[in-house]
């Protein structure tokens, strides 16, 4: 039904095309290459044509891995499992930059070696059909490396398609008694290199298993497959009439898959909450030994025994491989968009907090600051008067328009008693989708205040009155620094995103925007929040688990992954947790 | 703040006395303990003073051990792990029927001996205050044995009144260090045994840990101790002028630690969902060898790591025990209740859907069938003219009293369509207490369709569209079997509540009722949905795991049990998983 092609591709085109109607004339469009994912083909026509984002994401890769290794001491609460020199480290990352360097590391005596992962390879090929196994360079270089990231990374020496459980299971059965890693891989949008493979070993891509498998509009939910996007399913519902939706909306592309395993968000949270609520009913699981489990049946509440559902949510694909899942689906209902000026992020929070507690009926709420907005205003493509404020994006939301209306009230009310201008409300749907569009023209937007620039994009959660704060600091921050960073939240979550600008070909621009980014993250954990709201830890975060956790904390993670994967081969080197795991002796 | 008097004996009374106002003349109001909780009372002072439900209790559980062990013969998947004989079973239970029986049982070779606990009991007085170490077998018998089930039951040791996290820490450090049973016990309320201790050891009763610690109104989130009862919060901030409330509504004088430990619910979660949702931000967690760890920081949304809270909601105390969580607030708004009477569930249900599809603001959908709306009408104190039919009672929600009677003309049209009578609606808050304590009276009501009878009550849940079904076998059922058993469900999420009318002293009749409701829950298994929607498994519901969840599912709960609890010393023998657990060699 989901067909998929050329996928890692895909994620990135299908963020453009989403954007593609405000995107800026400064900023140049991806050309799709013209040869990915076909067998065959030398590594080098279609590597080059992934064009300057592999490469730039290439070169910052190398980058970071000598800024990681430089900076990344952990100490793990048991001395023998510590990390000794950055040496050992560089081991387990080979970046590729060009196409002769497409080496996968199979450098870890715990794990099996290249010439063992060869034998798994023609077994794999005895029980999969010649186009599920894949060692085509290309398909390689697209499934390790990400053109999302500029965190090191490392290609596997096979992609297996599966598509079905059954397929998954074999391959892990296989995986476990070889000692191969695997890494499962559905989206490809990972912002934290939660897709790479720092031990090489095999990608399970789980696109092919794209199916919404039953539908039972009458309870409001689907069981559907992991390599299911989730704009895929609502445009399914549409199409088929139904007024259900999945109100999860991460990043244009994500899969089922992915975001269970980074327990995503989105605009909406603010309404629906997250994947740690209660959109999952159930999960179809592989283990780390191939064995298949299903965590509970389709009732919408149970409180039988231990909610293993909720273990695989966020666990980064280190504990096993989501292939189906039940969602709850929610109606869809009216909405309508309005924006507000505000004199100063506190006066938005602040005003926010009211509309909030007010019981609003509200399906987002997202705040662009006056940086970001003037971006919007100059590239937006928006014909409508934007504020050039720090501006709240309201989403209504009721069951017919006079309650929307009535709430529009209550709203423009609350805001000018906190200082805000005069709501721009959007009169009828077109309105309300230009609106709309604006802000989600942000992060192309952002990238063309500099031209020929791209965009380190961070994720950091506080508590919601510490947001202003947290801001503010972080402006300070990038004054000092002489760093474009244009700011969006989930402002009702106290979630927010900054976009650093940055030149990659500029010596010097990336070590100084992600020296920013690990401040943003170690000012918001002091604000009792954490280095991650919703993207994940994988890679890029992991040095704060310790310090935003606790040792203590971060033993029982260890002590549930050692339970369930004691061979560690499970998407090893993801989560802070796993620096450790994957260098027992 | 919430100080705990009596803790068994209040959970009792408030629930009585919540029901008071509309308790039937032919239910006998029970007479407070005259000296229950008195240290060094002989035990039959109180004992007696506990009156005819600890007696009924008692009795039934006798004979409920019987038909347990003649019925339990599940087959764990390691057949070394098999509980081989009734008589191995009947061994670790002893179900107190007067004083002189209060012996508890410490029969298991794993576990420390008499005389070891003895030792151990010594050590805790050296470290805790003398009136927080307590065998006085008073206290022993309203911990261990519970009012509220049927289920076996046997008595701990010792009580500990725990009035810190470090209090109980030292606790499970000692316990760790004897391989002493714990288990936790707050509000005592728990319909399915989870309190109860069939190896004795040590009860941890958390009631002294009632204070709200920290308030953050502004994040809408505050820092409650374990032993806070969910009513208590609200009043407490209703008393500060606080326009929040915690939504979680399970029985009446739960506690934050039992909510968490059974993933409880109420009529609140067609709302608001339950506690596997977002509504306990962190915990903070004495693990089984008296670490303490906190799960994570108090930020409303985070990604990074495993969802270490969500694995202690719904473990019962078998993995640690929580002293401290920070809960999420909602706003407490306006609502206003209406009953409509339906031709059959099946209707009733069907416009319920439709409510919720089209995104009417509901705080709670409960469904009471007609013989409940009888006793109701007959015994539930209301001047309001109330259906005898399969009714709904609606708690509709607004941010204004408008935005409310948009809705009720909505909801109106929808029952109608659907065969629904003109709505009840009640016109000001005092007719809409009225009508919800209609409905708050069912329990009550029930037992008094029949004198002198007592109640079992059971807990399933089932996809929403297989309700009537299940509904209509259960009548089917009860009508076969001659057993009153009127309903009633949190029907907006398929869970409902059968109350199985009985009497004690008649022969037969504990037997006939206790078989109706294993019928229904395998009923319910075989509709998609569990043997428990927000009771918990205990030891009421461990038999029926392996058949809604699957032996390899099952596995991966031993596993985790197995990682965080090698010595089996938390709450054992709850959940289906540890029978075979505490029977390791």
């Amino acid at each position: 039904m989901f067909r998929a092609t050329s996928r890692s591709w895909r994620s990135i085109s299908n963020t453009v095309r989403s954007s593609r109607d405000h995107l800026p004339a400064r900023v140049t469009l991806l050309k799709p290459p013209t040869r990915l994912y076909t067998s065959g083909s030398s590594s080098s026509t279609s590597y080059r044509s992934y064009g300057a984002t592999i490469l730039v994401s290439s070169i910052a890769a190398v980058v970071l891995t000598q800024v990681w290794n430089s900076q990344n001491q952990i100490q793990c609460d048991d001395g023998a499992l510590t990390i000794k020199t950055p040496a050992e480290r560089d081991e387990a990352y080979v970046t590729p930059t060009k196409a002769s360097e497409l080496i996968p590391s199979n450098q870890d005596p715990k794990y099996a070696t290249k010439e063992e992962i060869d034998q798994a390879i023609e077994v794999l090929k005895g029980k999969l059909k010649e186009d599920q196994v894949s060692t085509n360079p290309d398909e390689l270089l697209s499934h390790g490396v990400s053109a999302n990231t500029y965190h090191a990374a490392a290609i596997p020496n096979v992609v297996v398609y599966a598509e079905s459980t059954e397929d998954v299971s074999a391959v892990m059965k296989l995986a476990n008694e070889y000692r191969i890693p695997v890494t499962p891989f559905s989206g490809g949008t990972s912002l934290e290199g939660h897709i790479t493979c720092p031990y090489g070993g095999i990608c399970v891509d789980l696109s092919r298993m794209d199916k919404i498998l039953e539908l039972h509009a009458e309870d409001s939910d689907a069981v559907v497959q992991a390599g299911c996007q989730w704009e895929a399913i609502n445009e399914e519902f549409k199409e088929r009439g139904l007024n259900l939706f999945f109100p999860l909306d991460p990043g244009p592309s994500a899969c089922i898959g992915g975001m269970m395993a980074t327990g995503c968000s989105g605009t909406n949270a603010v309404r629906y909450g997250t994947a740690k609520g209660e959109w999952f009913l159930n999960a179809t699981v592989v283990l780390p030994n191939g064995e298949i489990i299903k965590t509970r049946q389709r009732s919408r509440k149970s409180s039988a025994g231990y909610d293993l559902t909720k273990l695989f949510i966020g666990a980064e694909g280190t504990l096993g491989i989501v292939t189906e899942a039940t969602i709850r689906l929610a109606p869809v209902l009216p909405t309508r968009v309005a924006v507000c000026g505000f004199p100063g992020v506190e006066e938005a929070v602040s005003a926010v907090g009211e509309v909030i507690n007010q019981g609003v009926a509200m399906q987002c709420v997202e705040l662009c600051d006056t940086l970001m907005m003037e971006a919007i205003g100059k590239f937006g493509n928006v014909s409508m008067p934007l504020p050039t404020l720090d501006t709240i994006f309201f989403k209504f939301q009721g069951s017919n328009a006079e309650a929307i209306e009535q709430n529009v009230k209550i709203v423009s009310e609350i805001s000018k008693k906190h200082g805000g201008q005069d709501l721009v409300f959007a009169k009828n749907d077109r309105e309300s989708d230009e609106l709309w569009s604006a802000r989600k023209s942000a992060h192309w937007s952002a990238m063309a205040l500099v031209e020929g620039s791209t965009c380190y994009s961070t994720d950091v959660c506080v508590p919601v009155s510490n947001l202003p704060k947290l801001v503010k600091q972080t402006k300070e921050d990038l004054k000092e620094n002489g760093i474009v960073g244009p700011l969006l939240g989930h402002v009702g979550d106290g979630n927010f995103h900054c976009a650093l600008i940055f030149k990659a070909d500029v010596p010097g621009e990336f070590e100084k925007v992600d020296a920013a980014a690990h401040r943003m993250v170690k000012r918001a954990i002091a604000l009792q929040g954490t280095c991650t709201g919703e993207h994940g830890v994988g890679i890029g975060k992991r040095e704060y688990l310790p310090l935003e956790l606790g040792e203590g904390t971060i033993a029982v993670m260890k002590q549930l992954k050692n339970a369930l994967d004691p061979k560690g081969i499970m998407n090893p080197g993801k989560v802070g947790i796993m620096l450790c795991l994957t260098w027992l002796p």
